[in-house]
């Protein structure tokens, strides 16, 4: 994958290579190298050996504190003591399959769809947000008749065999299913705020021509409201109205990605939300169990009977009691420690630090995101907008150097991917921009120097 | 998918009605029918309300005690306190994904590959046996450059679009993919023994020449060693060799599904070790955490290499920490509990008691199996060996009325599915063959009567 690959030619750890490593970690290396081979990706030029995790908070076996400015899965902390009790709970009391009853699982999809928006009132769940998008894909077509779908150049979406397909950045070197319709992503720092919303609807409606001029049917539109991989863009709120409405009108569905941005991660509890959007179906992932593997797709009732009228679904374990225990845990907490408005809140002062920073660096073209998912776009210079990708790797990697994590999006690997867990407080921001603004003046003097 | 939808029309609970029910399980229909969609499938007329779970022992909301007879994921026992600690220790340490060095994953990798034939010595770790077939096809189109796969009449490989694809079992309503070829299952109750490996070999290599007609490059077969889905058949040790040979020699890879055999369930460590074979691909899923999602690919390395030059994988969660713990306590209780002796030991027990309730009722065609998965065949006369797949959903209902839980297998829903928990001793199976043999008296006095 593209998304990965790009880190990897980035700032990746070759894992051919072990000179100058701590004799530990060298040897982990090595292990690591033996079962997984050599393709297996590790960040950083000096991996990281963690053992244990707490909060924001990464911490390795030499005791180093990193904090965690990047990882979205442990969304409400790192190794939550309520997830994690809820688990243990529930590990050593029932965990099997659907085909029971079992009422922890009706309780967690009641308060999970309490969440969503009245139409989708039905879920189904899955064990990762992959085998979700890829669970949509198959009802998409089979309420659509359609195989045509509309993704952004550079989106991510999973790692099925159908969702790689609609996943160019981890395609790029694969041969493009011609059912797979790409449109640029609304790219505020290049057109403007303003223009992304009708620019993305007519690109999305050229798509949709071009699909009916080579006699593919149009299933829908797939697409995370921050569009993530393609460099974090979240838009003017209300700009993607357009654009579905037209996917509807062609006969589409849309189908919001929320794996990303879902469950509070931009301030809202749904990233589609900020659009005043309904979509036909929400896909959910990572986040959704802080870790327990966990997916769902919650889905119009309509188009669930559809699908089942022709075809069948069934996930071994999918929303199996432990899952849902995960689940409801990770509901509780969000509402509990008030994650949602905490987002809201750092996320915004988070933007108006880095902003400050901005001012102070030219490299950086632009700073932007909604909550606690931000991006500092860095470039040669800002009349060009020309992306820095040598300067975002040396970046990321004298942040890793200062024991803060962040990672790299977007198709030319000069876009800072800010997403730290949700509990991430001002002194947490206060120690990310001080690190970035070291950072900048570091890489300044050096190049200067 | 037909295998579960088989049995929703044999003895599954119609989410439509609620007359007669418990009121505590009426109302836990209605939410399940709610959130889920009246298309979810819960097994039995009388639907089970569970609450708890301990090795062999489901325990339902009214105390009930089910001996479980059918559950192959929570393989060494229902809630094993070996599994439940160390998933609830390493959730409280550390959970994150594999892009960091963390060595229970490389402890846990090297474990199971040491379980494996030395040329098998790279794992890829997905979060479900769905996800680990999914990317074993991606792996087998990149090596071969074929897209022609070969799969039994009935085979389940999981629910991805692209798996539902060579899942004839579940896809049975769908348009087949014209690069899937289907040949018949080894069946040994109505070709005989020592025939279904020239037979098998036989269709293969007509599939093959049939792909080859149609332009279509072969790329593999997938297999699980006993041919869960299609009806149960081990088949003698050795017979799928002149098969697999065969395959080879026509350049594809045989992908051995081991989510069902694997995990020492027919008295081996892996099904395929019968046959004395080494494939390309082992894909392991279900039994692999014991209900916690792990799946994995094995894999030789020069295949994962050529995959990995021309294609990305990237599984957030495949790997991450607890998945390790969970999957390496499972094997750590297969040897401390010595379960794939047991499975050899108790299978042949539990074989040779339903081979003598066979000779007293002669509605049983067949009783066949390795280890601890069993099948027994239900038909009308033993002459024309004709499915009874009225008597079967008759048989496994009033099983349930014993508190003992078994399922259904074959495209015919004639074959009592026995794959208990492998921790299953020899009064369980006493137990279950003594409600077998009650059931099948009752249903012949009913009929008789």
């Amino acid at each position: 994958m593209a998304a990965t690959r790009k880190i990897l030619e980035l700032n990746a750890f070759d894992m051919r290579a072990a000179a100058g490593l701590d004799p530990d970690v060298a040897n982990l290396v090595a292990r690591r190298r033996r079962v997984f081979g050599s393709a297996s990706m590790l960040f950083y030029t000096r991996p990281l050996n963690l053992v244990r995790g707490e909060g924001a908070w990464l911490i390795g076996a030499d005791g180093t504190r990193y904090l965690d400015a990047y990882n979205n899965v442990a969304s409400v902390g790192h190794c939550h003591p309520r997830v994690a009790a809820a688990v243990s709970r529930q590990m050593a009391t029932l965990n099997t399959h659907s085909r029971y009853l079992c009422e922890i699982v009706y309780t967690y999809a009641e308060r999970l769809l309490a969440t969503l928006p009245r139409r989708l009132s039905n879920i189904v769940l899955t064990c990762t947000g992959s085998e979700s998008v890829d669970l949509a894909l198959r009802i998409a077509r089979a309420v659509t008749g359609g195989t045509g779908f509309i993704v952004t150049e550079n989106a991510y979406h999973g790692n099925t065999l159908a969702v790689t397909e609609i996943s160019p950045s981890s395609a790029s070197r694969e041969p493009r299913n011609p059912h797979v319709f790409l449109v640029p992503a609304p790219d505020t720092y290049r057109t403007g705020s303003s223009e992304v919303g009708p620019i993305f609807a007519a690109n999305v409606r050229k798509a949709i021509g071009a699909m009916k001029r080579k006699k593919i049917r149009f299933a829908g539109l797939v697409a995370d409201s921050i569009f993530s991989s393609d460099g974090i863009y979240p838009g003017e709120p209300g700009f993607m109205a357009e654009t579905i409405a037209n996917v509807r009108k062609a006969g589409g569905v849309f189908i919001a990605d929320e794996v990303q941005p879902g469950f509070a991660r931009t301030g809202r509890m749904w990233g589609f939300e900020r659009h005043g959007l309904v979509p036909d179906m929400v896909v959910m992932g990572k986040p959704m169990g802080n870790g327990y593997p966990i997916g769902g797709v919650a889905v119009k009732p309509d188009l669930l009977e559809t699908f089942g009228a022709t075809s069948g679904y069934f996930n071994t374990f999918g929303g199996n009691p432990v899952a849902a225990a995960a689940g409801l845990a990770v509901l509780e907490t969000l509402e509990a420690e008030n994650l949602q408005a905490n987002a809201l809140e750092i996320g915004a002062y988070l933007l108006t630090e880095l902003e400050a920073v901005a001012q102070r660096f030219k490299r950086v073209g632009d700073v932007r995101g909604k909550g606690l998912y931000l991006g500092v776009e860095l470039v040669r210079d800002r009349k060009s907008k020309k992306p820095d990708r040598a300067a975002t790797t040396r970046v990321v990697d004298m942040l890793r150097d200062r024991n803060i994590l962040v990672g790299i999006a977007g198709p030319h690997g000069n876009i800072l991917k800010i997403r730290p867990p949700l509990c991430f407080a001002r002194d947490h921001a206060d120690l990310l921009v001080k690190g970035l603004s070291d950072s900048l003046a570091t890489l300044d003097s050096t190049v200067e120097g």
